[in-house]
């Protein structure tokens, strides 16, 4: 854990430069618009420890597969979207001296992230090795409302002499990645050229023909006044660029502008995408900084007004949940269906920005209620373009006849992991993805997603577990063999509970949703029947028989249900008995050792619970979580907020707090110490979910908006914006009430404490505790 | 399945030039002598397809770990045995064309590994691009009597032409691993000089300082005159040798005798190396090639008294066996505790040379039959030896108090392995080790062995055991949770039957070993046991709890023990159910549904009744091998055997007979089409297992040896020679009695069928059937 930063309501604020934070605050700092992002390195050379990172959403590059001991049915290639050109760069010199915060005094440094309108700003001061001082101040966006623009505002005072100062902007793409798995480069540049005023870049992957071209323009000013500098043109077969020489009097400030359009072949033809580049970065340098930051500005004020929360009586906690809130808006809007939310999304390396489990359980809640529908309904049918890949994929493991298994991580739908105990047994990542179809619905009321999409996914996947269930001579049971449950401290078990009963709860819904279709189309129904030789009575009889007969294993004395089959064989200790000093065990604990423990990663039967929780009275799920939360050593990031959610559940406020608390800061206060490898973007959504689903109670069942809320003691006030069924309200809880207003022209029923209320549109309704 | 050779009694041989076997043929044509091997590599140059592999007993490198995702407890290297200089490299030049079988025409072909006194030969004429002629023969081995040298002798005839023939000996010692994990070589060259006659290379690995080195001597030959020609001296950094030139008439024979002594700094300083190596090469030139046969023919001739197995009928059965033994006998020769027997000897880069349990499980077997008893011993001192380093090994995963974990592969003592599922849970090879300690005292009766060391090693095993073995609240038994057994088509099993059994056995035997030291040597007993501060009350009442209420799976119904856990919860299938072309499996199937299956890669439950036999009758030896075999589809290498001999037992002559053929040719055929990797040494122990134990029906207990021969259909008769407590015997069996011969001077007490015979020194007994 590392507390340098400075709380505040809105902004991040670093004061003081630390090199040994760079690279933590180059991933705090990050900023993105959902089509691309960019980690907060500097414009300037920076000599010291950086992980430069600069990525373009959906350019990926398929790095052969590194593994020990390969295991049959392993992918060949591990998809990462990677580290692109450097378009930030901005050399700068003054009177020949190469400005580097390696090599010089830094005083009066600030860095701040502006989480209200999507900036990153720093200022300080620096002492050159000469003993010249400049006072730097740049600021920087990747729009939001121009999404291939990126934009640069960079001024240069000399303090204690007058002299030249000389600004270098470039693109370079002569980048790697670091955890590129044989040490290679991933581009080809094919156009470097520069000219007076401008640069290009036109790049390539070197598998996949992946293209990015990348064109600047800058504008120079002296003291706010522009001006013109005729620059020496530099071009290499990697870098292209300009290098202007500016006469600046003592306390005088030289500033450029600098105006990067990105485009890839992702959205434009080959041949036409350094034009398009061109055409961004001049229809930014024709608005100009102020113009275009004005846009940028009114979009993130939209997305606040949908999905801001906001905390009274706890500073920390308001800066992390906004700093969430934030990250997660930057990193997905829901334009294309063909991006998605990787873990680490735009900053940094890790798990290569593929799609995990993570985007259904926990991003998919948080844009349900804070963004219009269309969004989540991208990230649907992001799974549904795959359905096919996911049959393939579920092929290669012997499946048949239409069997989908989702990939555990991917970006094209081709599975790319490759650890099999995760790879291929992992699975219950396929019930999320179900899930998430049957959260959507019930948050959009949109029924007619099950008719164009949803109904062929749900049944790929019933098919899967279908076959992948099998029946026990012994237990005169189905049985469900070899799998990983999400607690990943535990592999290869057989009767994972929240395994199964996530895969009977998919057959239970597509049975409904089979019902539902018909009657809605039947002609659909029936062509889509015929298109995947659908055979109504023999499949749905083995679904109805597995819903019969499924073995959940439970233990009668304990009157639990138990992890898996065999759990209380193992040495039953509580996670408050390992010594303080062997945690994270997994930092002190090897692998078997883990695996032998009877310690929980994350919620695992609790996530079921989480998920199911209509189906068990308030007792069983206080018996289960008292049961199951002290051997949870929550060693992944996902993990509190589920169990957190439960705990304000069963009323057990202090330890939903306690719980909460681990999961806000995690970042901000880099708890794991690994934000330097970038930001938890998909937990990010879990602690919205602790707030709104645990504090605020929210639930849907049957199409109806709930809330149950509750306040932790420190708090005076926390309020949260929401959208249901194309609804938007605004909920504050206090001490005393909850007081709920309606932002749209149209009446709600919801139901608060268990009583129902109709809340009339634009109105206010408050409910006294 | 390849068949490219012709069958023989005492010979491998091929005819006939098919680059596409080339690779698989050095493999098969390999040759080596304990100290150091040699893959059948041509000695001229060759520019096909071809493993160079050149091995030097003890000489490894610290290959840094290559995984996909790293587990806590994953050791930092992968150490190999890896390819050293090579040494027999001759170039040949007719007129200055290079002799190069990739691009000649190559007539009548043949090259011969003549088992019986460990030659390899080949014979063939080319024709060169221009249209000479030439005829070779080449004829070298790896001394077994001067274990320090190689010869090499090489001639050649023109056919068509007279004209200049030259020969390039030379050292080169710029090779590489295939298997090196990040593409490095491995070795630099430290010195390469050559002179008038003679070269010189002195090698170290880049890691770990092992240093070899190489000298060279040789003379030249015209029709069987010495001749001598004034060399040209060739020196790069990498590379020594001379290029002599002979003028050579059609149809005279042009010779090199090459002599190469290689020295490593396992056996000599590091100053006195190249001196060593010049040593060695001195006397290998002033010996000559013939006497330096003659002595390597004796020392064969001495080898083959004591292990040779006859078999008449079978010409093809004569020669798969005499192969195994051979190449166990040139891989292993007891003469160092520092080396053991990789999986595949000095014929591959596979497994990288380090040691397995297949040593414990199926080398020992053999050696202990078939050589002086030193030789298994000095098995047993390398694994003494190693004892610091698994109680090591056992700390970090967590285990404490002296519990000794032995890695799952290592050849200094270290694990190298990096499979969680095999190298944290493989775990039963810590119980083959002990075994081995059984196996050695039975066979030999020096029970000063336990005395000496077996008895540290064992309470070594028995308190990791104690530690490992856990108890189940739940069943009231103790439990063995998280492991994987023989059977690596299963992971992470709970209660793994032979594991279980074996684990068990090992407290068993440590406790009657305490005994027995204690009566010899009390003394002794006691400074281990403070050595060790073994505290005798607390640690065995826990050890007999264990032995008292272990848990070992079983089925009622069936009456058989179960391999795990949960094993009938799998869907019950046959091996004979799957579809040819699905076969073998793991070449088919994705590693989850492998797992998933029931099917069963190699002898697990049935591993604990070949070596617990003893135990059960042989209805319930019949029942559960009933029960195994048919799910076991026999693709390890070493499966085959346990199961032919357990068939034996029990009677089957034909499956026993159908198992044995699976093993006896494996390589030589090419079963699995992998020889070209190297040769499955390992289990070439277990083929001799199959006729010995199997057919012989050799069994050991209570220090009586037995035998109850049966003999397979096809054969009219086979013999074998074996050693028991120092005794030889040969025993001849055939359709109507078993003969047996004392090569002894001392009596010695033998069970036949049942019956208690003395078999006087010297003297031949005949038991009719």
């Amino acid at each position: 854990m590392r507390k340098h930063l400075k709380a505040d309501e809105w902004s991040i604020i670093e004061e003081g430069f630390n090199p040994e934070n760079q690279r933590s605050s180059e991933s705090i700092f990050s900023i993105g618009n959902g089509k691309m992002g960019q980690r907060a390195n500097f414009e300037e050379t920076y000599s010291g420890s950086s992980l430069q990172g600069s990525y373009v959403a959906g350019v990926y590059f398929p790095d052969k597969t590194r593994v020990g001991w390969w295991k049959n049915g392993y992918p060949e290639y591990f998809a990462k979207i990677i580290n692109s050109a450097n378009w930030i760069g901005i050399r700068v010199f003054a009177n020949d001296e190469e400005l580097d915060l390696n090599h010089c005094q830094v005083d009066d440094f600030v860095r701040i992230l502006n989480m209200k309108v999507g900036t990153l700003t720093r200022k300080f001061t620096v002492t050159l090795p000469s003993g010249n001082k400049l006072q730097i101040e740049s600021i920087r966006f990747v729009s939001m409302a121009d999404n291939e623009i990126g934009v640069i505002k960079y001024s240069v005072s000399p303090v204690n002499f007058s002299g030249k100062i000389s600004f270098f902007p470039y693109l370079d793409g002569d980048v790697e990645n670091e955890d590129s798995n044989y040490d290679e480069k991933f581009w080809n540049i094919l156009e470097s050229n520069s000219n007076n005023g401008e640069a290009e870049l036109l790049t390539q992957t070197k598998k996949l023909d992946f293209r990015v071209a990348f064109h600047m323009l800058y504008s120079l000013q002296i003291d706010n006044a522009n001006v013109i500098a005729k620059p020496e043109l530099i071009s290499t077969s990697t870098l292209s660029g300009n290098k202007a020489i500016l006469p600046v009097n003592k306390a005088q400030t030289a500033t450029i502008y600098k105006y990067v359009g990105v485009c890839s072949n992702l959205n434009y033809k080959n041949q036409e995408l350094i034009k398009e580049a061109k055409k961004q970065s001049g229809i930014a340098l024709s608005k100009g900084f102020d113009h275009l930051l004005e846009a940028h500005k009114n979009v993130w004020k939209k997305k606040w007004e949908t999905s801001d929360i906001q905390i009274e009586g706890d500073i920390e906690a308001q800066q992390g949940i906004r700093f969430n809130i934030f990250q997660l808006n930057q990193t997905y809007t829901g334009d294309d269906d063909r991006l998605n939310v990787g873990p680490k999304g735009f900053t940094g390396e890790k798990y290569g920005g593929v799609t995990y489990w993570d985007t259904e359980a926990y991003c998919i809640p948080f844009f349900l209620s804070t963004a219009p529908s269309n969004v989540t309904k991208q990230l649907l049918i992001y799974r549904y373009k795959h359905l096919q890949k996911a049959i393939e994929n579920a092929q290669k493991l012997g499946f048949k006849d239409g069997a989908a298994l989702y990939p555990m991580v991917t970006i094209n739908g081709e599975e790319c992991h490759n650890e099999w105990e995760i790879t291929f047994e992992e699975i219950h990542r396929n019930g999320a993805i179900a899930f998430a179809i049957h959260n959507y619905i019930r948050h959009t009321g949109d029924e007619q997603y099950l008719v164009d999409y949803g109904l062929e996914v749900l049944i790929g996947i019933a098919r899967f577990w279908s076959q992948r269930i099998t029946w026990s001579g012994e237990k005169q049971k189905f049985v469900m063999l070899g799998v990983t449950g999400p607690n990943e401290y535990e592999n290869n078990v057989n009767n994972n509970w929240y395994t199964n009963k996530i895969a009977t709860w998919c057959l239970k819904f597509t049975l409904e949703s089979i019902k539902k279709v018909k009657q809605l189309n039947k002609t659909k129904y029936d062509s889509l029947a015929e298109k995947i030789t659908f055979d109504y009575e023999v499949e749905t009889t083995r679904w109805n028989q597995i819903i019969d007969k499924m073995h959940f294993p439970f233990n009668e004395k304990l009157n639990v249900f138990l992890q898996q089959d065999g759990f209380m064989d193992k040495e039953q200790l509580m996670a408050s008995d390992i010594d303080l000093s062997q945690r994270p065990i997994n930092q002190h604990w090897s692998w078997d050792r883990i695996l032998r423990s009877c310690f929980i990663k994350q919620a695992d039967t609790l996530q079921g619970f989480y998920l199911f929780e209509n189906e068990f009275d308030n007792d069983t799920i206080k018996k289960h979580f008292n049961f199951y939360e002290p051997r949870t050593v929550h060693e992944s990031s996902l993990s509190p907020c589920v169990h957190s959610i439960l705990a304000s559940k069963i009323g057990d406020t202090q330890k939903a707090y306690k719980l909460y608390l681990r999961t806000s800061r995690l970042d901000l206060d880099d708890y794991n110490n690994e934000v330097h490898e970038g930001l938890h973007i998909t937990s990010m959504a879990g602690t919205w979910m602790s707030i709104v689903e645990g504090f605020g109670g929210k639930r849907v069942y049957d199409g109806k908006l709930s809330l149950n809320p509750i306040i932790p003691d420190k708090w005076s006030l926390y309020s949260f914006k929401m959208q249901f069924q194309g609804k938007n309200i605004d909920v504050k809880v206090t001490k005393q009430s909850v007081v709920i207003t309606s932002l749209s022209s149209s009446q709600l029923y919801l139901n608060i404490y268990g009583k129902t209320f109709l809340l009339k549109s634009n109105d206010t309704l408050v409910v006294e505790k």
